[in-house]
């Protein structure tokens, strides 16, 4: 028999809440029989919502929660003080075992900080890093850390990769995934004086498959499977992704648009060129789950739409089938046993 | 009467030395009557290459340099050791002052090492970033530095703005430009240690249209004229560019060659997609120079040709004639001034 799994979602958090949250949920539930939905927020506004809806009540429950945490909010505080806010409550019932993971689409910060504060860090693990899949011409590699430590040391990125290898394997399927770190070129000397600090760390570092520097440029030729940096050149790289691809696009598209020959060439090539970019585009992916937590936190884009949700809450069936908080801890294990025996 | 430019063109450098240095330099002593190419590199192979063209005997001339340094060696002992390289004696005819610049299209690291050991730094110039012109939607954005100093100080950063701001005005004509730090996320309070530490002497420094952080995203939508970063993030974001649409290009290209309709609209497209590549190519802006010395160094790309290295040319007379050195040396003095008054 399958693990059942229940994830918590924010259904108050992000711009399409909660409408598209709550599509998501029932396209999930749908397809899947092991998944049971929490749905968390304002419960009369989420019953009048559902109601619109076919759905397994069996499968979908609503959690109240009163308060919603907005997006320009100082974080900390936020979760401090909105203590029945729908981020709030439901990282309690991940902490209270009563759910296996949590979503939202609201704010990245306070996830951040609900996800360390509430759900708290996996003893020995000493950060833990947002993970998203970017796309590349392979198909996708893990990005480690987008974002949440901006100011990260060597032990953390050594950890980073660890984390990220575990869960692109048991996740994401992909077998001794490939690590690289991120680096102003190929040579071992290269790089600034994290990175250097780094290199040698990971070298030496037993069950990752180690292979070196990647540039900047190779990433989205798929260069590494696990690709390793701190929070801010992580974060550098989600976004200008996004950015190039955002404005080559809309080059492109300009530039059909001038002769007749090129606008009838466009009605020709518009559905292959759709599917292309469906490809290259991150949202199709999920969520970017937290690593390192003693439970699954996942934060999908603040513009999420079901489908985006639905992949998200599909992803977090095989994060806990996996039992990868569980792959992680042994793996930390076996790290503070190689450092003793050094 | 204008200015005579006088530019040592290392002959050596590059992929394509010495045929496409040596057409890129006819075809600029074409254009520019004030134009002077001194192309550094072996006489009698120069000689031979030379006398295939017609050219301007009085505007293009070789000085002789019997050796070259290639692209894998450690730049410091390759500056040092090749007293007679190319590279060695293009810059010293710069430190002599018998060329107002040099061109090289050959190892990164050892012009970043000779442009600082044998041209020289400008008195009180702490640090000289590389500063090449990025694509933009608008046009273009100047990203200073793109990874001369990978470990750089929050007073270095501030400097890379002032005189990124001066060459984006006086060389590329852009009036008051916008200066961004690159960061993680909009708001002061966000960022790495060294931006928290940049940012509010980016916001007192004078002469300088400081507009805040820029996030990645934005880049390429032409977010800051300005573009400002340690180098480290800098070489991420020039070749994330590069990698980014290199991908996208191939992976749309493919999806135009899987059906007789969508071949039919590449034709029809094709000129229009090959111009919209060509306006989002950074090699269509020439080099890149390293700002801060006492005279004009610059990099153009390892695969440079004849358009590029004329394009590199030509950017020097504009430096020149706009004597940006003696800008950025007043500018220096004007911070040193500031720092005493407080």
């Amino acid at each position: 028999m399958l693990k059942p799994t229940t994830v918590a979602l924010d259904a108050m958090g992000g711009d399409n809440a909660p409408g598209e949250m709550i599509l998501g949920a029932i396209e999930a539930t749908s397809l899947k029989k092991e998944l049971q939905v929490l749905l968390v927020g304002q419960e009369e506004l989420l019953k009048k919502e559902l109601s619109l809806h076919n759905y397994d009540s069996e499968r979908i429950h609503i959690v109240n929660a009163t308060e919603v945490i907005e997006t320009a909010e100082p974080p900390v505080n936020a979760i401090r003080r909105k203590k029945d806010s729908s981020m709030v409550v439901g990282m309690k019932l991940v902490k209270e075992g009563k759910a296996d993971a949590f979503v939202s689409a609201g704010s990245s910060g306070a996830i951040l900080v609900g996800g360390q504060i509430i759900v708290g860090r996996i003893k020995g693990v000493d950060r833990a890093p947002m993970a998203p899949l970017i796309p590349t011409e392979k198909g996708f590699s893990l990005l480690v850390d987008s974002g949440a430590n901006v100011d990260a040391r060597s032990s953390h990125l050594v950890q980073f990769a660890k984390m990220g290898s575990i869960y692109m394997e048991h996740v994401m399927g992909r077998k001794n995934p490939t690590v690289g770190i991120v680096n102003v070129g190929a040579e071992e000397e290269k790089g600034n004086a994290l990175v250097k600090e780094t290199f040698p760390l990971l070298k030496e570092s037993k069950n990752i498959n180690f292979i070196g520097s990647v540039e900047a440029r190779e990433i989205p030729y798929g260069g590494a499977d696990v690709v390793v940096c701190e929070g801010f050149t992580g974060n550098v790289i989600l976004k200008l992704y996004e950015g190039v691809g955002g404005v080559l696009i809309k080059k492109i598209k300009g530039s059909l648009m001038t002769s007749l020959k090129t606008k009838i060439g466009a009605l020709l090539i518009k559905g292959a060129l759709k599917d292309t970019m469906k490809d290259f585009d991150a949202t199709q992916y999920g969520g970017a789950p937290l690593l390192g937590l003693n439970g699954l936190v996942v934060k999908t884009h603040g513009n999420a739409k079901a489908a985006e949700v639905k992949n998200t809450l599909l992803q977090c069936i095989t994060f806990n089938e996996q039992q990868i908080a569980q792959k992680i801890k042994q793996s930390i294990l076996e790290e503070e046993k190689e450092n003793e025996e050094k």
